[in-house]
Formats: structure tokens, sequence, C-alpha cells
């Protein structure tokens, strides 16, 4: 089964894309966090939304989330490691149960915010040879291994759990104040991670209190960096660049909300991700046209 | 006085721009329509606006106006005829009474529609040489003279009884079926006026039922088509050339909404109008910079 639409990420700009797409009436599939966006939902007062004077962060999100009840829009809690195009279509890694976590959609909208924290010395550089944003995904290449999780969140921490199924030691860095909630043969370490370091592959993680011999660090961010999200993507900088149609150097990839650029904007965001959806339409007829055209040439031989 | 920044405008666009840049403590001067959008409150459901689903146009006009109530946004009455770029700042040719029409701004943001009209031959040719798109910024111009008013609304009534304070004659053409409520002096032709025609400057009208020799057309539409309200700014069609940051290519000059291209969607004008104002933001801090270091240097001399 492939989607028409995958839409990554649930902030304005992704549920704005969810609601456009839904009224082309096209198959879509949203994946983020069942609770929006954290960033929105923590905001203060909001006063240049226009329609929705003086909201806080939680007016908003209610008012969205009932936006998508009233039109039946689901989003699917989950994440996205790594989107392959593939021609005509695309490839998302994820860590859904479906279909083994890898899901195809024609059409693939960004829209997974910004990500403000700077990259560990070694992570870009060893990222696939031993550096991982999704322990659900990769988790089983390390059988019997040693591996070091970077937790952002409380929310990273199943994830760590899971990882334990198959890691014969399991070390975790909570990046956040709250106490852990974690199996007992996790080694939880209170330490600031400093680097990731290895020649070919991961060798090991060093922090402000030690260094770990690992053979895999997981880096358990709210969101990956867009250039390492898909191959070949034009990045500016945290940016994906886009044009006014919010269309990427990728044919059939587009992307709207912060993740394109400042200003960082509630109504930008959402504006965004409405023309995301319609140049992401576009692209499902013109895929199809182009197939269209391909079979009759075929039959015609 | 000069404004920080002048709206031209009062759709979707306009108001969020609005809406911003009073958050921003910026002085404007918000110029369009009491009742905001004709387009907006005519429109049937529109489910695409994140936050107020299933909205009909006069919710959404509600909403948005109880949005600049509560700011305490103003909207002037008005129309603006040219706007000038005088180095670092604009001058507005308007048909406020405030300082004979003539006011000043740092910064500008055009947010008036599109226009679907096309233009009359001869119109293009002829403008500012008899042809005119605002009666009471140009009246005063055809004393005693014959000139013909074409109306694209009943809202222009008041425009065409103005001229017959100056002009000897006047001619007026209603493009609706509404009966007119006119001063008796003004003749109505419910005729189809088809060009305008003239060397060096205007000398007839032609419609499907004549011709009329007049020394001016007044064609009064609801929006003027960019080209013609700003000289050598940059249009493609009837959309004026922006870049992501709601730029012109005349600096200080910033458009949203409809006017800068399709898609033609409410919640894709008020992201722009967003992004205008705190770029028309940027530029006032930038200009009086310049004006700063300019002072300094001066000083020095």
């Amino acid at each position: 089964m492939r989607y028409d639409i995958i839409i990554v990420g649930t902030g304005p700009a992704g549920l704005s894309a969810a609601i456009t797409a839904t009224i082309r009436n096209k198959k879509i599939l949203l994946i983020g966090q069942k609770n929006l966006s954290e960033k929105v939902q923590k905001a203060h007062l909001i006063h240049n939304y226009p329609g929705l004077p003086a909201s806080t962060g939680e007016d908003l999100v209610k008012a969205w989330r009932s936006h998508l009840k009233e039109m039946d829009i689901e989003i699917t809690e989950g994440k996205v490691a790594m989107v392959m195009p593939m021609g005509d279509y695309f490839m998302l890694q994820t860590d859904l149960e479906e279909n083994g976590g890898f899901i195809e959609a024609t059409s693939v909208i960004l829209s997974t915010g910004v990500v403000m924290a700077k990259p560990y010395p070694g992570e870009d550089e060893l990222l696939g040879s031993g550096v991982s944003y999704c322990a659900t995904c990769d988790a089983a290449l390390y059988k019997g291994k040693t591996v070091a999780i970077i937790g952002g969140s409380p929310k990273e921490e199943p994830e760590a759990d899971f990882m334990t199924e198959y890691a014969g030691k399991v070390y975790y860095f909570p990046l956040y104040e709250e106490d852990t909630n974690l199996v007992d043969s996790i080694e939880v370490r209170r330490e600031k991670p400093l680097s990731i370091e290895g020649k070919m592959k991961v060798e090991k993680l060093v922090t402000d209190g030690g260094e770990y011999e690992v053979d895999g660090v997981f880096v358990l961010r709210e969101s990956i960096a867009p250039g390492k999200l898909m191959p070949g993507l034009e990045t500016e900088g945290p940016h994906i660049v886009v044009d006014r149609l919010m269309r990427t150097n990728v044919p059939g990839c587009f992307a709207c909300g912060d993740i394109t650029g400042k200003p960082y904007q509630y109504v930008k965001s959402a504006g965004e991700g409405n023309v995301a959806a319609l140049s992401a339409d576009k692209n499902i007829g013109n895929v199809k046209r182009a197939k269209d055209a391909e079979e009759k040439e075929k039959g015609g031989e």
C-alpha cells in the first residue's frame, strides 16, 4: 500500500498540510506526536495567529486538535529515521509496526521543525557507522554489543528499554532532570556527552565524566537535522531550501514550517503547510500522468 | 508625520501584517475596507484555516475583526492610487483627507489581492494621460471637462458624485446590475466599455453602444494591478514577484497574499502577512541605522 502523501511532523505546518491534503481527498499518513508540538504546547501567549487572538499555546493546540477531529484526521505516533527517494515515490524508514517500518508514499512533506541542537563532534562523521537516530530501527544490528543512548527527553526511554532486547550492555545518558524509569539492566549516567570518537566506526563516547567504549551511539532528539533525513536534500545550515511553492530540490519532496527557515512563526508555518499540500497534490497528478504516458507507449510497442 | 509601515489591503494578508506589526510596536496605517474583504465575506465554507474549522466567510471575517478590536487596530477606509519610492521612504497618493492625501511611510506592504480583470485596450498606454484609477485624487485636473467613469461596484458611486464638483460632464458606466444612486447631472449608460482611445492623451471611450468623446476615463475597480501601483515594481502577470521573506525588488516594499501569486488561500495569505510585517520591521531598523551612520559621518567632518 502506498500513501499519496506522508507528512512528517505535527506542528502547525504539518497539521495545516494534513488538513489541506485531506480536503483534496488524498490518502495521507500524518506521523508525529499525539500531543502535536511540545514547542507550541509550552508557548505562553500567541498574539499573532489571525482569528485566534491572545491564545496560549494550549489554546492553539486545542483549536487545532478539534479541527483535526472534525475532519477525521488521525495522528500516527512515530518517528522517521530516513527518507529515501526511489524515483517516482519515497521509502520512509520509521519505527512503526506496519510493514516492518518501511512505508511508501508518492509525495513527502517534511515539517519536523528546526533542530536547534548542534551535533556532537564526530556525530556527523560517524552517522551510519555506529551513530544512529532510531533505536527501534537499528537495534537488531547491535546484538550482544555495547551501546550508549543519549536521551533528549523521558519519551526516549522506551527506545532504551527496547534496546536491551538486543544489546549486551546499554548506557543511558539523560539530557533532562526528571528521574528515569528504565529496565534495571540499563546503566544510567548523569554525565554530559562531549564527543563521539572512532576511525571507521564508533569506538567510544566521551563525556565530562569519563570515556565509554561502545559499538554504537544512539542520539535520540525530538527531531533529526534535515540534511540527515534524506540523502541529496539541499539544506542551508539547519534549514531545508525551498521555493515559494515549498518545493525542495528533490522532486516530490516538499517542506514547510520552521524547517524551511526564519521567521519561526505559527501562522507562517500554517500557511506554508497549506501550500506544501497543494504542491504535493500536484506532484501526485504529475507522477500519475507520466506513468500513464509510459504505459501507453509500452502498449503501442 | 511619517508612518513606520503602511499596509495597503484588508484581506487576510493585510490583517495578519497589521497584527504582527502592532505587536512589534510599529506605527501603522492599515488602509482598505472596513468590511475587510468582499472576496472572503462571500466565501461559502472554508475548511482549511487551521484552528477555525468549517468556517463561513462571515465567520472568518468575524474572528479577524474581533482580533483587530482586541488589539486596537483601526482600519482606515480608503484607496491608494500610487506608491512612489523616495529613497529611504515612500510617498503614497491616497484619497484620504490627511495631508491632501499624500501619506509617508518608511516601509510599505502591498496586500491588495489579485486583480482578475484584464485592462481595456488603451488603458495601460494612456494611464496618466487621461486614464486614472482614483477620482478623488485626480478630479481637480478635469475642471469643466468631460469624463467617463467605469464603476466596478456601487461603492464607486460616491467617487462619481464627487467628480461632478469639478467636471463639466460625467458619464457613468456601471459594471453591475444594481440600480445606481447618483446625483442627477450624471448620465448613466448601461453599456459595456470596449476600449479607450487617443494618441497622446485620452480622446474617447468606445462601448458596445457608441463612442464618447471624453478628456478622461476613470476605471474604478476594487484594486489596481500591482504594476500600475508603483513604478519599477517587478511583476509577473497579475502578481508581484517576492522572495521567501516577502521582499519585492524595491527595497522597503513588501507584498503578501494573493497579489504574490497562487495558491489563493486564506492561511497562505495570513502566513505571508506575518512574514512581510517582520521584514518591514527589519527594514525600518536598517533605514534608521543607515541614517545614524550618515549623521555620525557628517558630524565627523
